[in-house]
């Protein structure tokens, strides 16, 4: 393919002086540059090809960057950053130092807000119409936004909210539905059914205007027209966006220019709250992608486009992902009370095989954390077992619901949480990094960091039996490679172990970097405890360790504020003792995307950096600081 | 009054035994009952006056334990603790070792879900009712949620999974939603507008069915016939719960028994999603709280009925929540960019006034703890300053927004944080325990704890100055009675200060604890630092007061799990000064209700308190405990 019109679109700016004939050539190049790009660095591919048309309308009918745009999600944006300046980045996409999957508002001024989780779109295009009113700017504030993150309830929260005015105010905020019947997981739940009767029904204003001529001249016709004035939005059938104050128009082709470029004009010069609903295929133009949106989502690496995503000839490494997949259904077969929960991340949690054999007893309920956590309090209400299976950032978004309605109630609801730690190419707006510090003050919480896989397998093994809330947490990918062992045996629970006897220095080590640690043991001689509980945690061994060495060191891969170290240092202040410890863990700052073993080297995370910064601490032997007495 | 039917009824069967004729009765007498219990021992008013009949209808109608009657918020459960034997405990409402003022699941066997905080009913129960499948047993689970609760995306969310089926079970849930127009400010937003057409809506019903009839025998009527088939749910009007597959009835008049109970009679005996729409009135029967439900809300302690709620002769201490007002005030008078948003607690936030002058900037976006923040991000985007003021407990609801679309971004948010610490009769559900620990873990976040009111209005001061996410926490009620200096100072950013020079033991106080802090350091001649930061923390003054003391002790109001000691510990590990140190803070436990200053000294957490721990940890002079070498 040549990128003739392309190569001469290096802003927004350039395109919009391109005649309108031009533009559905600059979509087909559009749509094969993405695609070559994303075969060359892996990432989202789907969700990019199905936006291409809307990007170029976007672009072309909008004053960007004045008129503001905010992806949800963000995913979707690599059409944006093609024609926004970053062309010639693309290949750097979602590595050390290079440009980001998301939109960043540090990586250009037409990134207007950083997305990564869904359904936040609406609330930040509200607030920016809002400022424009305040500031007396008349710019317009576009959310794009798909209709798997239209299940979230903070899409609700923003429609409730912009659709109607404020002190007198009104934000001129746009929003449009990209409606591909999709999120990452097939769609659920009863708004995806809503919107396929609204597209079933392009008929619809058709027919609305058809009755309305049959009727006329007949009696009923004034009837009509009266009681649509009367019960507007309710017998003339409102959509809900309707209903939410919104000036809903749609559906219409998002594949088409001819029916986006004036639509999308009309509704530029439009004031107040407006609603846009567009139809879009995910993978659209790339027939692999198109017939299965499910496998297209996202490429893990290169690929070859003309062969589609094929499986490495060397089979990868078990990811944690996996092993939590079928403990699930061994626990399903072996308990019937279990029952699996994911807020719209089968594929991403490992549940497909679960869902296939217990489809009465998997639930994904859609892009919904929050309710996806008190849902599992109330079936544990009842005596059902759950297991939520959440990413660690995710489970961000159910926090009050995992204290207030489990962990309040002392349910057992057992949280799978996934991607903790650093994630690698999706970045800080992915990051696992909090999870232990913002769990473990929660009371009755139980926290588990299993240190490989078997020990992931039977660390959930034990969070299940527990009868109380337990939250089980394993990085994204895989591991150490220790072969789970069928046979599921409870952990102590509370309780760490001795990997490795050394002395002077004893190494606490809470999940998968135990491994780095016992390297760098090995050559400080040092001791390395396999804590793989931080809460409660095995106070006793605490002790004992820091009775038995000079200086303690604890490693974890969460943030270091609040983390397992400082539950460390918080046992020990309780039993009195004062003995120096070095925390080691993810520094104060969001760490951005890159690959996932550099990242840690980088916050200095592996055998190496462990080892330099026990030495620069404590040299081959530890030095012990005293205060002196004032 | 006398409570002859009351007095007769220990349970719901019991009432259930009485003829129907006799349930008006009932519900007067329930009234009556609710009225003076509660003027005897404050508490919650509007909202459970305009429950009595509901409450009369549900255990009427319903199997209750059986079926299962989780309450929204669950501060209009007094007439269901009347009912379900806990009429002779009402005395103990909310006071430390009495009944809660909200359901509790270990109160009885009739609370079947804990709620304080809104909006999580619909999840609990579509959880409860989905139980009773998997198990093959055959109840109802009912949830009772208000318009208020309804605002919040958590509600939609469970709305959108319980309407449809999963791997071919449907719940039997009933949705009831009591409509009073009221949350616990007044109402806002799209969706409180279309409850308000539905209502004034009630000709409609009768209005479809006669255009039919006025069709019937015309060519149209075919016409329309098939219309509707095909557009089920639309050009039909649907109500949007209809949208989301729920069977909607009403709106009916919830203090009509002869409407309530049929009507729940009917809905008993129908399978799957239903949904009942009543009209209430908070404070129902009682013309003062009819007149002003903002007003009659809650009442704050004793009163008399026949008068209402009175003014104190003695004017009570100014509160933080004051101070947060009047600062929000004179802040937004010298500067224009100043925005100031509640998820709808305009009172109990203090906004009153400010709503009143400043109209124009001044959001109440409905319980919307997640869209409050985002939009919040958003305005920050285009440099307007955003004021958030939540209660920390209801900070745990948008947490992840707080992180990704805040913090990640380093936008200027000030989260002015009512509530934090122990709460006192609210008990639980709605302590702000967590926030220090769950906020400093966030990069970019800064963290102030204010010591008293002064301190309060200079900290809120220079958290608006600052150009980045600033959280500035305080307790509820009054302090020191320190009055703010109209003056607004800087504070110097990350800095304590010495307010007491002693000797031995350093205090390390976070925010209001500085003065029982302070009375104990008098009795044991103990230096008292006041840290005003959390973060960034006063390393400096951390290690200058290690440098010169024997040991430090550290005092907040917050859980000691990740809390302020905690910090100031990594500081001395970073720094590796080794000192042994006392952390007093919240328990890992769940603090029940009751008086908070009580509460305060049965944690240990008042002048004899602290002194008692340190004279325990310490003696009168500090023992220094050192782990032997290995």
């Amino acid at each position: 393919m040549d990128y003739t019109l392309l190569n001469g679109i290096n802003s927004p700016a350039d395109l919009r002086r391109l005649p309108r004939t031009d533009l559905k050539k600059v979509a087909d190049e559009l749509r094969a540059y993405v695609l070559e790009s994303v075969s060359k660095t892996g990432g989202h591919l789907g969700s990019n090809l199905g936006t291409v048309e809307l990007t170029v309308a976007l672009h072309y009918v909008f004053n960007t960057p004045e008129d503001r745009l905010v992806w949800d999600v963000g995913h979707q944006t690599y059409p944006h950053k093609v024609l926004t300046g970053r062309r010639d980045r693309m290949g750097s996409l979602r590595q050390l130092g290079g440009i980001s999957g998301f939109p960043r508002r540090d990586e250009s001024e037409y990134d207007t807000f950083g997305t990564g989780h869904s359904s936040t779109s609406i609330s930040a295009a509200h607030g920016m119409a809002m400022a424009a009113k305040l500031k007396g700017e008349d710019r317009k504030a576009v959310a794009i936004i798909g209709d798997g993150s239209m299940t979230a309830g903070m899409a609700f929260e923003a429609l409730n909210n912009a659709g109607v005015a404020h002190g007198g105010l009104m934000g001129d905020v746009l929003v449009i539905l990209n409606d591909n019947d999709m999120s990452i997981s097939p769609p659920v739940g009863a708004l995806n059914k809503y919107l396929a009767r609204l597209m079933s029904g392009s008929f619809y204003a058709a027919a609305r205007e058809g009755a309305k001529s049959v009727l006329k001249n007949t009696p009923l016709y004034e009837f009509a027209r009266k009681f649509e004035e009367h019960t507007k939005g309710m017998v003339v059938p409102g959509t809900i966006f309707e209903e939410f104050g919104f000036n809903y128009v749609g559906p219409i082709d998002g594949h088409d220019l001819d029916a986006l470029i004036p639509t999308l004009e009309n509704l530029r010069d439009k004031r107040g709250p407006q609603f846009l609903h567009i139809v879009t295929k995910k993978g659209a133009g790339y027939k692999l992608a198109e017939a299965d949106p499910v496998k297209y989502h996202a490429a893990s690496g290169k690929f070859d486009p003309a062969v589609g995503f094929v499986k490495p000839a060397t089979p990868p490494k078990t990811t944690f992902t996996q092993v939590f997949g079928d403990w699930l259904c061994d626990m399903a077969e072996a308990d019937p009370r279990l029952v699996g929960i994911t807020p719209a991340m089968r594929e991403g949690s490992g549940m497909v095989e679960f869902h296939k054999r217990f489809p009465q007893r998997y639930h994904d309920v859609g892009i919904a954390e929050q309710h996806s956590v008190t849902f599992a309090a109330g079936l544990a209400c009842e005596g059902i077992k759950p297991v939520v299976a959440i990413y660690s950032t995710f489970l961000q978004r159910a926090y009050d619901q995992m204290v207030h309605d489990v962990a309040i109630q002392n349910l057992p609801v057992l949280f799978a949480l996934d991607r903790a730690g650093l994630v690698g190419a999706d970045g800080a707006t992915h990051a696992g990094n909090y999870d232990i510090a913002y769990t473990r003050c929660i009371p009755n919480m139980a926290v588990l960091t299993p240190a490989d896989e078997d020990e992931c397998r039977q660390a959930l093994y034990t969070g299940f039996l527990h009868n109380g809330p337990v939250t089980v947490r394993y990085p994204r990918g895989a591991g150490a490679g220790v072969v789970p062992v069928k046979q599921m045996t409870a952990q102590a629970w509370g309780k760490g172990e001795v990997r490795r006897q050394g002395q002077r220095i004893a190494m606490l080590a809470f999940g998968t970097l135990l491994y780095p640690a016992l390297e760098a043991a090995e050559r400080l001689d040092a001791t390395v405890a396999n804590m793989r509980f931080v809460k409660p945690l095995d106070a006793e061994l605490v002790a004992e360790l820091a009775r038995t060495h000079d200086a303690l060191v604890t490693v974890e891969d969460g943030c270091l504020m609040g983390g397992a170290g400082s539950a460390v240092t918080e046992a020990l202040n309780a039993a009195g003792i004062s003995i120096p410890v070095l925390q080691l863990g993810l520094p104060d700052e969001f760490v951005e995307h890159g690959d996932p073993a550099k990242l840690m080297s980088l916050c200095g995370l592996d055998a190496a950096g462990i080892e330099a910064s026990i030495v620069k601490r404590f040299g081959g032997k530890p030095q012990v600081v005293r205060a002196s007495a004032g």
